[in-house]
């Protein structure tokens, strides 16, 4: 019995293998890398049966996951998020079936802390000491805490606009923190010339194979709380698109393991409207996406104007049978608070656009009577406060609450 | 086999017996109710095995909390939160087997969730249709959301001064929100005067008797984590108190049914010097603690200058051996900022404390080497974004991370 059952790493473009016990990047040809699984040797030992009782975190996967040592394990407690259901929601958006994958419930509140747990552990498994990556905010916040636990060092570069509070973890994880006036694209130019000049690991989005690894697991989660059965439609947030690739990546494993049967869920890659290249992309057919110029969401973290991996997340919705959809801000934060009022989960922007989509996707009968429905939310409200206005009466103490004020 | 062998409720201070099948607030004498259960029964029909392989949220323990139709239970997938080794910093302080208990990983992001979704879901079953409260900001957030999502209306009455986001995630949730120009305190007073006014229902701390079955949860949680094993001591940062008692009702309703051997762990309460009268009265072999007079930390949720159940508090203290700590704002910031540069996780000032508190009773022999030592986080430090100083350069597109600047 392995702890990993990992056998190489392949080039998601053009084939060539590469050996996981080294570090790597891209391949020579540019493009990701993605690890490979001797399925056939894990099926003989390893049975579904086998992770009931286990710890109730993301390594319950271990086997599927990366690393080789235990001992090398990062971890703050990471995954097995809530699957809830939204009855009252569903209702709503005529989705009776209507889940979130509840992604706010875990360290440092959204589901980067999948991809830094595992990405930082295989990295500290292969001895790197310093890395560097651009981000949108969140995934910089997890993966300078998950450095930080490793006792490596991290430099993170953050567009000025990002979520004020994941520069706080950052700070507080001790990590390097640099903003930059302008996108996650001119952040990520500044790490690709900080990693050529200083002989960084780069943890940018699918520039190095494990991020993906971790983010796998969400579609690993979701197969085993719907007790092995494959849900029909899961939409996700898509800006780098490393989610959206993980649970295709997670659900085709687990088909070839025989731990679940019959067709794919639709994937449905949920776009904002001012950042909207996958979804461009999608309705032209295209196999990659073009550059979206003067991108601007609330979404932030969806923001994301050209992803390396564009053509990863095209071939995931065309395997499928899904879709793409973009969506208003507007929308977005008129869904949010529809969440908190009817379900009692604050949600972050993000995770509030795959609601509009299901509830867009169900009116225009692309979603049928009496599907299951599954939609990411990426991360915690609280990240967000800004995206809740808050008008509120001040009292005096002693002074009364009168009912028949405009509140009551 | 019964969802819940809760038999009666009984006031903790003069004894008196009450039907919760009917809605109950504070004994006539004035004093908590709490929660009894059949536990002869339930020793009979149910073990710890039976758990295994339960849903990883708080309602695997069903049976000992006091809802007794599953279809009235109001959650969001809270529970089980991760019991994360903490093996740097329990070397930087003399503890090897320390451990964090980390509450930050729950809905709404903080420890306030367990009680609200049980407060909620009995309250539901009772058949409430409208709470009020004053809280500090996080439980009124929790009970807020959770009252959304169970179609019950809540009223909230918070400090001007508690953090921020708890706002607006009352706002979202569609709560009716006041914030007063004062303490807890005032806001206890004015819900008071409301609920008397306006026949509502008071889920201030203590002043009904399910809030607490919740908190209980953490001590079902870490004796399972274990593997049904008890620590030496347990550190709980402690204002209303409402954790520690929880945690205590736990352990003994454990070791009645004879989960847990041998002796409890000692209870560390843990309160801020700008608010710390249950440390007072402990030093001073009190059983009730005095009001604390112009009370002050940057340790928001504990800021709580009389406690109601101040008595059960220091009846767990005395009865465990264990003791109460006080912890200076400066020095809570400090360890704050070491366990996110040693461990990775940032947390909340109120949790920070905890960590202090070890560490000085690790110094001053109170705590003996080799112990196993929990700290109780109670919730994350995303909420509580101002603790973190940030300075940081901003670069422009193009420009260049120059490694022998400051930061390198």
């Amino acid at each position: 019995m392995k702890y990993s059952y990992i056998s190489h790493l392949y080039c998601s473009k053009c084939g060539e293998n590469y050996d996981p016990k080294v570090i790597h990047q891209l391949c020579q040809c540019g493009s990701p890398l993605l690890a490979a699984y001797d399925l056939e040797e894990l099926k003989r030992h390893v049975k579904p049966d086998h992770l009931v009782g286990r710890e109730s975190n993301l390594w319950r996967y271990h086997e599927l996951l990366p690393v080789e040592q235990k001992e090398n394990v990062v971890s703050l407690g990471e995954g097995m998020t809530p699957l809830i259901p939204m009855p009252r929601l569903g209702q709503d958006m005529s989705i009776p079936y209507l889940y979130m994958k509840d992604e706010g419930i875990i360290p440092t509140g959204t589901f980067k802390a999948r991809g830094a747990a595992v990405g930082v552990s295989k990295a500290k498994e292969l001895g790197v000491k310093e890395l560097a990556m651009p981000t949108n905010g969140n995934a910089g916040a997890a993966w300078s805490l998950y450095a930080a636990r490793a006792g490596m060092k991290a430099s993170v570069v953050m567009p000025l606009d990002a979520p004020k509070i994941t520069r706080n973890e950052c700070a507080i994880s001790g990590s390097n923190l640099y903003l930059v006036n302008g996108l996650i694209s001119d952040a990520g130019k500044i790490v690709a010339q900080a990693v050529k000049d200083y002989e960084l690991f780069d943890a940018s989005t699918l520039k190095e194979p494990y991020r993906i690894e971790g983010k796998k697991t969400m579609g690993l989660e979701i197969a085993e709380q719907l007790g092995w059965k494959m849900p029909d439609v899961i939409l996700y947030p898509t800006g780098g698109g490393v989610g959206i690739i993980g649970i295709y990546k997670a659900l085709r494993e687990l088909q070839q393991l025989g731990w679940v049967q019959g067709k794919l869920p639709r994937l449905v890659a949920v776009q904002a409207a001012g950042c909207a290249p996958i979804v461009k992309a999608w309705e032209e057919k295209q196999a990659v996406s073009e550059f979206w110029p003067d991108s601007s969401t609330i979404a932030f973290g969806i923001n994301v104007p050209k992803a390396l991996g564009d053509f990863l997340v095209l071939d995931a919705l065309y395997q499928t049978e899904g879709c793409a959809i973009a969506i208003e801000d507007q929308a977005i934060l008129e869904e949010q608070k529809k969440i908190a009022s009817l379900e009692g989960a604050f949600i972050c922007p993000e995770g509030a656009s795959t609601f509009v989509a299901a509830r867009r996707l169900r009116e225009n009968g692309w979603m049928k009577d009496g599907e299951t429905v599954i939609a990411l939310n990426t991360g915690s409200g609280i990240k967000y406060p800004e995206t809740v206005h808050v008008e509120v009466p001040v009292l005096q103490p002693g002074e009364l609450i009168r009912r028949n004020s405009k509140i009551y």
